[in-house]
């Protein structure tokens, strides 16, 4: 027994002399804070202890665990994937003006179609076939594809840092979650080897699907109509409906996230809202309340007065991209 | 090193020869075929191994993890909710013949009421109220209602067979999750406590719900209006959605359960599907296709040449509820 304690003893020296948890993270306030944190809430001694079973943290996807410029990257799947489509002799004429933008890769077209015209896109690549097909055609995409501006594959434009306080959660007994936006049949393609996060803990946006026998075999299938969108409200909705818990960590980058953070920050006990403020425009692109995509103004105006963390990308970063220094 | 594998090799041969992970399973062929399927996906040198990632298990909750005769225990918790909020002085003049019938207690005259009348009384009291406050009531009731034959409180009406089968699975690095038509609200109280599930592995039918900044408190507000039934083919869709990857163990007892159990065992590699049948009228009550309740037509008659596991509740159980011997 007494040997058991001594290796145990060692092993916790040893770790906390030698790992720095969040090597991508410059010695600012913001990794003080995080660290303090969860410090506070995994020691058994503290005021502000928490059980494990309600260690859950939550982050958006798009934007604040990886990129989002200039175009959500799953639209740029849509593109490319009715491109591919589009290509096949047995493709009826193109008449629609989205369509037709889609095929000339014209994402200044897309965008002047509005909503409509980028949900005409994605219906035409997210709907009308089986989940296991479309998860093997964003498979094919993930491994091949390449970002139009850092030429690098979107799976290597994840954020280390993020990646690195995803991974320091879990060893500290949290459960990390993605509540995003984004499809999760497009997220859950990558979500475990770029985040190390099951399938089970992703959750986002939905297509309505059937459940069809088709020659025997029972099969999912992608219809064109919408289920649920998770962003604004919508978040902290399917946080309930899905994990039933109010998180004590909420991590995002634009007011789509404001009403899952206020939800979890508003919690009883020690809670951590996080904002990932994109103020890098020499490693990345700085953005905020005028973007049209990733748009940050309430969490910026109010988020400090609740406590929120702001994490300031150039100042808090020493590195961006897993997939490039 | 060597002192380790000693240790591991001793505790080992211990277990295995002492512990009976499923004790009130009779040696019959249900048990051995539980048990060698378990065994045949974690050992690591079978054909049939299966990573414990994949290794998800899903079960129908009413008349599969507890009871459910002669009615869902959830109206019963409805109708004893709407009795005590009709006690209060300011409650209005009822007028409708469903909640009349609630008031009194006439589950025959509910019943004649059809679906409608059920679906008046469960709104009366799953909805227009924070989700905090409907879980304070349902915890009151779980811990001190009775049900109406056996006396015996509702969390001590789970199958002791079923609470076993559901520990040894995590015990073998299983996730398991309820996957029942009942609603994820009123079933969360006591998942945890009764099965040892966490609320996020619990999947069920929903009310819509808001999200709502009242007085300054973000709060999750329960609507009238039923988001989604997870039942039939409503079940796949939503292990689908939820958790995204396909279980390799299904459970139920009823035809609500068919397409779950039907996905299931359509997957490749071993695969699972298991049929709770009614058949002990001495120690529960003995039903299948001709219940209004519970109705297991297809089940029975199909799934045996489909391999699922019929089990047969008066020859392979021992022991009947947590509750009682």
């Amino acid at each position: 027994m007494l040997r058991y304690f001594l290796f145990l003893s060692l092993s916790l020296i040893t770790s906390v002399a030698f790992a720095d948890p969040l090597p991508s993270w410059n010695d600012t306030d913001s990794k003080v804070r995080i660290i303090s944190f969860v410090e506070s809430v995994t020691d058994p001694m503290s005021d502000d202890y928490v059980t494990p079973s309600d260690r859950i943290a939550v982050f958006d996807n798009d934007g604040t665990l990886w990129g989002e410029q200039p175009v959500y990257f799953q639209l740029i799947y849509a593109v490319e994937a009715f491109q591919k489509k589009a290509q096949d002799d047995d493709f009826g004429a193109i008449t629609s003006d989205a369509l037709k933008a889609a095929v000339a890769g014209d994402y200044a077209a897309l965008a002047e179609g509005g909503k409509e015209a980028v949900i005409e896109v994605l219906g035409a690549t997210h709907s009308g076939l089986s989940v296991d097909d479309f998860q093997t055609s964003v498979t094919d995409w993930v491994a091949t594809a390449t970002h139009p501006i850092t030429g690098l594959r979107y799976d290597q434009m994840t954020y280390q840092p993020m990646v690195e306080l995803l991974r320091y959660l879990r060893d500290e007994g949290f459960k990390t979650y993605i509540v995003s936006g984004g499809g999760i049949h497009f997220m859950r393609v990558f979500a475990e080897f770029a985040y190390g996060i099951p399938t089970e803990q992703v959750i986002g946006t939905y297509t309505e699907t059937s459940y069809e026998v088709i020659d025997g075999v029972p099969t999912i299938i992608k219809q064109p109509a919408i289920g649920f969108v998770d962003d604004k409200e919508g978040k902290p909705i399917n946080i309930d409906r899905i994990i039933g818990k109010r998180p004590i960590i909420a991590g995002g980058n634009s007011d789509g996230d404001y009403a899952m953070i206020e939800w979890t920050t508003a919690g009883d006990g020690p809670r951590l809202g996080l904002i990932v403020h994109h103020t890098d425009g020499e490693r990345e692109v700085a953005y905020a309340c005028d973007s049209h995509i990733g748009r940050l103004c309430d969490g910026l105006e109010k988020g400090p007065d609740l406590g929120w963390l702001i994490v300031d990308m150039a100042k808090d970063w020493s590195r961006i991209y897993t997939g490039a220094q």
